[in-house]
């Protein structure tokens, strides 16, 4: 078996090799200039010995003049996007040290306090640290887990505006290096992000275990706020970025396609811009906060079950440990797996990309699972016992095998079944382009029903998975599952992370006037991100599902609930009550992505009845006005629902009680799957049946097209509506889901002592 | 304390009065002359001497022309949804046989058809009749629920589409006869239906009560095969009506409004006829025998809760009988309640309409209020004991009152908050009319955002119920509210039926081509009864989620479950896959309407193009086919939604087990609920969004409009999209989430002894 002083290399070696990867994969990057020494070409001059035949000279533009165009451009999105982080990140300042107030009073008063230590609650006949300890390690570790998350998607973001302008101008070299670069941006993203959780969350460990010494309970129980702290950044990035993007992205749509009929990324129009920042802000920055969030959440729930296990109670430090294992051996994988997609396969068609991306998850899946079983037996005594809810559960090192690797395939069955229902190559969204000829209630009818009935397989696949794993090593399992679907997840940011990239060079290469040819390679690199996008959004539900319900496991644990029954109307208003919130939160964060969008539809309009010239393209726009609106507005509107989400399990846990919490989040977790799910896929078929109507690559898609023809018309309708959905209130219900549940976790001993109080009142 | 022999009395004579009731009203109704005696003027001297102003002469229409028109497209209409009804009750005779011998099988084979009797389960050391006599008599009440429910909702059809003409024609006297004749043809098919109801199941339990003797556990358990025959009926009803109706109507609007530009119910347009059969197909007999399946089912869940309780092991025969009492009590005060309708308040101006119908809400619901109050002393002991999953609970005769008033007022809650969200008289219907300036996109964004939010108070109101009625007498208390909730469904349906019916006056009058002011006239019937459409299928969608309830908390009794434990991996898959199922069985519901409005709109498109002389209304359209298509495409669409709710609970539970099946229950029930009134409240918003803009009352709505205008068409799209959202897969979910439930019921005995094989077998 591995020792510990193997553990205590292996782990942060990981981190470091994965962080000196990333940093690689930056520079590497960063050797395309954009500007100043323009003249002289660098990195340009092996434009011409390209061997596919695919490579050409720009024509007629001027290379100087694109070149400058670009760096300025892309110098406009970076300002934009890290002015709203900013902006964003001084509301979080605040909201972290209320929170981290309210969880330091919370958590301190649950003995009044004391400082005198007590027993153990696991580890009969012990004495462990005092209530007042956990109140201040927690609040120490939700602060290191916000800035954590921040520092990640900050850096993400970072590079993605870094690199959008460079694909653009590699793509004129030929589709593989422009894909290479912005899938080696992507990497940078997805690696620093999983390498540095990974880090910070190893050294906290060993930091507040200098404190805590033996008192493994009190330990990991802290360990959580890390989780907390992660994910509540998420929220607001998420919802934040979210209601920016669309706002912007529905606003620049409904007057320039619909009013003005000029195209997508016109510089012409004033919203532009704000459209490209938001995808940083949105799909970037979002994305990977709520990953991140998701890897912190389920590596705590795991690290705390096995802290009240015979893990924790022998003190078994390589065992506890082990779910820190899987993900660095992740790292490694997703090392090996990427280097694979950047050097030893080269693109060179443009139907290669989607192939290459979807291999990406093949490979490090299968490696994944090859790992995981020769650390698992490494790592793990060969029997030991899990607690569950206050039984001993007797479990095998092999089980916990299974484990990972169910929720590693189960992962790749839901990503591939989002793509199966979102991609234009399939039957589905097909329909859904063909019902555009009888105009756009037809197109939105099938459409909500194609998001409905995508649930079916994703849902299916989440309770098998739940099942095995829970029957193989009770609430452990789900929490070791969530952490094998979430092991690859470098290489999923790299994928996901690569979408927005390739979109905003896309726009870039469109403002900029590149060729025809460049743009006809941006919209392929762009058209396989989007579907790669969808698959992204299916990982991330599917994870988040898993997340809390071990979370949700360990909350229960923790408050000291031997059943959760749903025939005690405690439990059951919490049911219903729980399965209702999706809903508030949806209604919330569309109507606010509809308030903003039309703010923006104004000033969009007024630019273009009022700027003369602007039509003509003599004059620019006031892009800044835009990128404004775009960050007020998102910022004010991502309080209420925000809000929703952090008070809920407080008022449920303290005025209802630990049983009513415990529906609430069980219900918020079964139906926020379901409107998660569909919503992200009605979104994205209806995105792809219209791009499939633009691209019009075959005769039944020709007859549908041009752009322009009605049934064009109604699916830039379904488009639009699916914009909110797909990129708003769907990805925001996974951190409803997830943050409700950590919360719960977080406060358990409060609510378990103090909790309850209108039952005990009346 | 009442006596039995009081309520062996006082049940029958109340259902005999309601039925005279409805036949009085009928007759009232049918002293208005359509046919035959044109010349005669019978019922149409008087339309000279109304007092109010408002009557006047047909200006220039043929009175004698314009009457013939009424009685031919009566007729039309009356000959397609009688065909309709006829086809599906063909397969419906088919399903009923397959599912009846279903139920004998399972139910038989429990014991293995032993004829030998057996210990009772809750009265301790009595013999109780043999589970083949459960198998036999279950099935009977099958088959008389199932007749029951299709003779009501036959009847309340043909009265419906009697008396459409018949308003019509008084419209011409002025709106308040119009009115009352609307009204009392709705009246005729609520008392009808809610008083063949309970004499029907009187006599059930009389007859069968002469086999079973004092084996009262026996005798009750077979009765809840009334329920699932009634509500087998409804999913048929609800899911085939549903679809037809909005199949037409879709196709109707999508090339008569969109394409051609006519107005709606023009005479040219092939397809009106078959949107008026919908009409009364859909909404009428769908309605009807949802409601009346909710009735049948949650009387079954209390009277077999009651009957394993200290009523029933007591042989306490009025107080086990409480909840066919409180129907009785229901139907007097309905009575009442309508006379004040129809014969003490005249309406006189348009504005009153819609007054008087919430009137008839409140009315109802004080008066059975004291009603209940009177009669649960009468009836109940002053302290009793109820069955609560294995544990006696004392409860007071006054709790039961509570119970049954909290169902009545959460009623008048969720109706009034439907109200609120979907009527045009308040702010959130304005501003999703607003929000069609910028289009369809942005209406249909704000338009799923209402419904979204306008689950939160139904929701909690629901919550709250269920707390209240919980707390007080365990799920007897749920039972017995979602009784309280359903006991004014005379008054509820009344109200209901008025709806189609007048809707199909105005569609009449404007194809016989009646004057201005009639059209106005039926046009404000109409609109009123929009609103109150909305309300009923509040009160559908709350009663049907108490109603399941009950029914899982009978199901759970009788299969000896004591806790359904979230924490159970078994019931965790169930419980997250049934909130899948909503999702699931609305995607199936609403493809189908998409599939068979394409269908209707090619041969209206077909008819338009190929028969000369149409457009310019020269030539009759070919009505006959599009009702054909209608009645064809929805008896087709139907099956595999009906198939997913009557096969789950059998595979769940014969395969998963009784737990599984628990989570399923109670997931799709928690999921159901909000889909179901979210879809209900975004329709019903965008329709009445759509005839703000249509009437310009207010400045506002007049910048909105014309008819034509780009908001205008915009809220056209989200009126159709809003179609199968509100009238077909919304209440289509009452039906899921009860009818899984009373089957569970029903299969009880057969899963609790042979179920979940699967989990046997691993």
């Amino acid at each position: 078996m591995m020792g510990e002083a193997a553990v205590q290399i292996l782990i942060p070696l990981a981190a470091v090799i994965g962080i000196g990867f990333a940093l690689c994969q930056w520079f590497l990057v960063s050797k395309i200039k954009i500007s100043g020494e323009l003249g002289e070409e660098n990195g340009y001059a092996d434009n011409l010995i390209e061997e596919d035949g695919e490579e050409e000279e720009e024509e007629g533009v001027d290379r100087r003049v694109a070149v400058a165009k670009c760096a300025e451009i892309q110098n406009a999105i970076s300002v934009g996007a890290r002015s709203f982080l900013f902006t964003e990140y001084k509301y979080l300042a605040i909201f972290m040290v209320i929170f981290g107030a309210i969880i330091f009073l919370f958590l301190g008063s649950v003995k009044g306090f004391s400082k005198e230590s007590e027993p153990c609650t696991y580890t009969k006949g012990r004495l462990c640290r005092p209530a007042v300890a956990n109140a201040v390690f927690s609040t120490v570790a939700f602060l290191l887990g916000a800035l954590t998350s921040v520092l990640s998607s900050f850096l993400g973001m970072e590079i993605a505006t870094y690199a959008n302008a460079r694909t653009t101008l590699e793509a004129r070299k030929g589709v593989g290096k422009a894909f290479v670069t912005a899938y080696r941006s992507g990497a940078v993203m997805g690696f620093l992000l999983a390498a540095n959780g990974l880090l910070v969350l190893y050294v906290t460990i060993n930091l507040f275990s200098l404190y805590y010494g033996d008192d493994w309970e009190g330990l990991y129980e802290s360990i959580t706020g890390y989780g907390l702290g992660g994910s509540s950044v998420a929220l607001f990035g998420r919802v934040g970025g979210g209601i920016y993007t669309k706002a912007a992205d529905v606003g620049a749509d409904l007057v320039g396609k619909v009013e003005r009929n000029i195209p997508e990324d016109d510089p012409r129009n004033p919203a532009v811009i704000a459209d490209n920042v938001g995808d940083n802000v949105g799909d970037i920055a979002g994305m990977g906060s709520d990953l991140f969030g998701s890897y912190a959440e389920s590596s705590c729930a795991a690290l705390f079950i096995a802290s009240i296990s015979s893990f924790g109670i022998n003190h078994n430090f390589t065992a506890t440990l082990y779910p820190l294992i899987i993900s660095s051996l992740g790292i490694l994988v997703c090392l090996v797996t990427t280097v694979v997609a950047t050097d030893f396969f080269k693109i060179k068609r443009i139907t290669e990309i989607a192939p290459a991306l979807k291999r990406q998850l093949v490979v490090s899946t299968i490696l994944m699972t090859v790992g995981t079983a020769i650390v698992s037996f490494a790592a793990l005594p060969a029997n030991f016992t899990l607690f569950n809810f206050g039984k001993e559960k007797p479990v095998k090192n092999w089980h916990l095998f299974f484990c990972v690797s169910i929720g590693l395939w189960t992962g790749l069955v839901i990503g591939y079944v989002t793509e199966y229902y979102t991609s234009n190559s399939y039957s589905p969204v097909r329909e859904i382009a063909d019902s555009c000829r009888t105009g756009a209630a037809t197109n939105v009818i099938f459409g909500l029903a194609l998001g409905y009935k995508s649930a079916i397989i994703p849902v299916s696949a989440i309770a098998a998975a739940i099942y095995v794993s829970f029957s193989l090593a009770a609430m452990y399992g789900i929490a070791i599952a969530a952490l094998g679907m979430l092991s690859t997840i470098a290489t999923g940011l790299a994928i996901d992370a690569y979408g927005p990239i390739s979109d905003n060079a896309g726009g870039i290469a469109e403002m900029a006037g590149m060729s025809h040819k460049v743009r006809q390679r941006t919209d392929a690199l762009d058209a396989a991100g989007n579907t790669t996008a969808a698959i992204g959004k299916g990982f991330a539900i599917g994870s988040a599902a898993l997340v809390s319900l071990a979370l949700f496991g360990a909350f229960v644990s923790r408050a000291g609930i031997e059943t959760v029954n749903v025939l005690s109307p405690k439990v059951f208003i919490g049911l219903i009550f729980g399965a209702m919130l999706p809903y508030w939160f949806s209604a919330m964060t569309m109507k606010s992505v509809g308030n903003a969008a039309l703010k923006m539809v104004e000033e969009v309009r007024r630019q273009f009845n009022s700027v003369p010239g602007l039509m003509e393209g003599r004059t620019k726009p006031d892009y800044a006005t835009c990128v404004k609106i775009s960050t007020d507005a998102s910022l004010k509107e991502m309080v209420p629902p925000g809000a929703l989400v952090m008070v809920t399990p407080l008022i449920a846990g303290t005025f209802f009680g630990v049983e009513t919490l415990s529906g609430v989040l069980a219900g918020s977790l079964v139906s926020g799957v379901q409107v998660a799910i569909s919503s992200s896929n009605t979104g994205g078929a209806w995105d792809n049946a219209k791009k499939y109507i633009e691209a019009g690559a075959s005769d039944h898609a020709k007859s549908l097209g041009p752009k322009g023809s009605d049934a064009h018309k109604a699916a830039v309708i379904g488009d639009t509506i699916g914009d909110p959905l797909k990129d708003t209130s769907g990805p925001s219900l996974n951190i409803l889901i997830k943050l409700m549940a950590v919360e719960s976790l977080v406060f358990a001993p409060f609510f378990a002592t103090h909790g309850g109080l209108l039952f005990k009142w009346f």
